[in-house]
């Protein structure tokens, strides 16, 4: 367990007397185990001056541990009954998001707390500032991406297929020892690079194609997510290389601009200028960034309508992008980490333009 | 739309005066539309002598339908503010047991309803006994999967690993006119077919080996799921032969005592007390079937809790196995659909003991 992380979500908790957890993902999180409970009800409880309680049905082996108190129960068991035992009356009580009406309703219907209240926040909040442990983990599974793009811009020639390539990523990774995708790989030949979210296909590739990567791995269950737009054999024409230009110059400008205390869709802001002043704003067509950690997607955007500040050490990407059909797909990603003065940035690939 | 499903639905709604359904895929069989909303709220509405209300996302295309309302928010809008206007303050509001805590809460905290309650049952029933449009897809889904079963087999030789002949399982089922797997598929070989849950690895074949298929694809949104047990170059010894003649008889018994208005749980001894009698009681550690439609497991158990009456058009599986390490693991599964006096057994393969 993490009584560090532990003690963050309390202090953040500031709508409830305690807290449900019951998001898998987030219970491993805090105390450092991956269970999944399937149909079967998981949640730990977290109250300030008390021992965390892990609610776990049998069937999951579970290794005791000093700081957390194990509440076991069976199929047979009601389960709202368990938990009205050890959940104050008088108290409010913050559940996950994520929680089901057929546990919440049973637990309303039996008045096991006086009030229940969406309580996501504080551990949203506090996964979203990395801690130094985790920050490693993050570099490590980003380096491993790094590595492995030298290899993956090395599968391609004249005929291969997007599925072709894309199958040979997982054994890439493997090698170079990640765990896993962190999300299925995009790999777009051509006019495919133009939609952002195309998987491979049987498209085979031509020469003065555009290939596109976006990858991911699982290094220590931390998440790695980069993209990089390549050329192949032909390098672009003088319109493609606009676009490419002013993609690469939207993501270095809105790296510069990051540091700890500027707001979220500022850096969106940065990076979306730089596009609509080169004349493609409407080909830019998603948010600039996700928040990033055990999950590829964390709570947390780089978007127009996320307005919170930065601190330090959140991990986000920046990945603009620019769609025209009619000239080039094009996207180019980082992950980053906040610092005081601005950010590291945990790719190492260079942006350049690329004839493969 | 299906009106004659929404009407099932709402008379088999008993405690409350009307359902908001947000489970996609059972809104997929009640207006025959497949709308993955991800994180955002998508939602049913249901009462009786009213037309159904569809709240979607304007991010989502829809094709207007003569008798649904489709009610439009976008993300700037509150959802719980938009379903207050079209549900009465007054009436008890059915809901899925799947709704997550973040659209429940601020539902109650609006008090849009007087009361929430898990109004799922009155789907789950309905879904549970199939209609003819559905049999005949189940029909068509089951026979796919025995005519590939055919092709699996061949697909074996000295020496192969189980992935690489899970890896050819998806293009056979393409082939034979189906949409891709209901799940993903089990190959084990020699002792890993007694693991009732492995995973296709590098395990190579060899002679005096069992191998287990168990396998399912879907057809037009319907699944199928089937396993055979072969022994590969060598036929069984004589206490693999009893154990395998057990799994068949446990099968072949329950398929003979289904028929509409026996309990499930009785189905399941049926299977259990062959395979006890035989000694392999301990070997036989699941329940002896699922319900199936649109999705592999269903609402519905055919387990010795589970105490309800078979209906007629029922559909689940009929799976028994013994999984003993040190003689053999075997499982022979089927589905049947519930009959007034017996059952339609839905895969045509054999249960012969077969040497591939």
């Amino acid at each position: 367990m993490n009584p560090k992380r532990i003690t963050n979500v309390l202090e953040k908790l500031n709508n409830a007397d305690a807290l449900l957890v019951s998001d898998p993902i987030a219970i491993y999180y805090l105390i450092d185990r991956m269970i999944h409970p399937g149909e079967r009800f998981l949640g730990l409880l977290l109250k300030k001056d008390q021992k965390p309680k892990l609610f776990l049905n049998t069937l999951f082996p579970f290794e005791k541990e000093e700081g957390i108190e194990v509440v076991d129960y069976s199929d047979s068991d009601d389960i709202t009954k368990i938990l009205s035992k050890h959940i104050d009356p008088s108290d409010t009580l913050g559940v996950d998001k994520c929680l089901q009406a057929r546990f919440l309703l049973p637990m309303q219907e039996a008045a096991i707390a006086k009030a229940y209240v969406n309580g996501s926040l504080a551990v949203d909040h506090t996964r979203a500032i990395k801690d130094e442990e985790e920050l490693e983990l993050l570099r490590k599974s980003s380096l491993i991406n790094d590595m492995a793009m030298e290899r993956f811009k090395k599968l391609v020639y004249e005929g291969v297929s997007e599925k072709e390539v894309a199958d040979q990523i997982l054994d890439i990774y493997l090698e170079l020892g990640a765990e896993g995708f962190s999300f299925e790989p995009i790999v777009a030949f051509g006019k495919n690079a133009a939609d952002p979210h195309h998987m491979p296909d049987d498209t085979k590739l031509k020469a003065g194609d555009a290939v596109l990567f976006d990858v991911g791995c699982v290094y220590k269950s931390y998440c790695s997510d980069m993209t990089r737009t390549f050329f192949f054999k032909e390098g672009p024409n003088e319109k493609q290389k606009e676009v490419y230009d002013l993609v690469r110059k939207a993501n270095e400008d809105a790296e510069n601009y990051v540091k700890a205390g500027v707001r979220l869709c500022d850096i969106d802001k940065v990076a979306r200028d730089v596009i609509t002043k080169g004349g493609y704003g409407k080909y830019f067509t998603h948010r600039l960034g996700h928040f990033i950690g055990i999950e590829d997607h964390e709570y947390g955007d780089v978007s127009s309508s996320f307005t919170d500040l930065t601190q330090e050490n959140n991990v986000f990407s920046i990945e603009p992008g620019i769609y025209d059909p009619e000239t080039l797909g094009c996207r180019i990603e980082d992950l980053v980490i906040v610092t005081k003065e601005g950010c590291e940035v945990l790719n190492h690939y260079p942006h350049d333009i690329e004839i493969i």
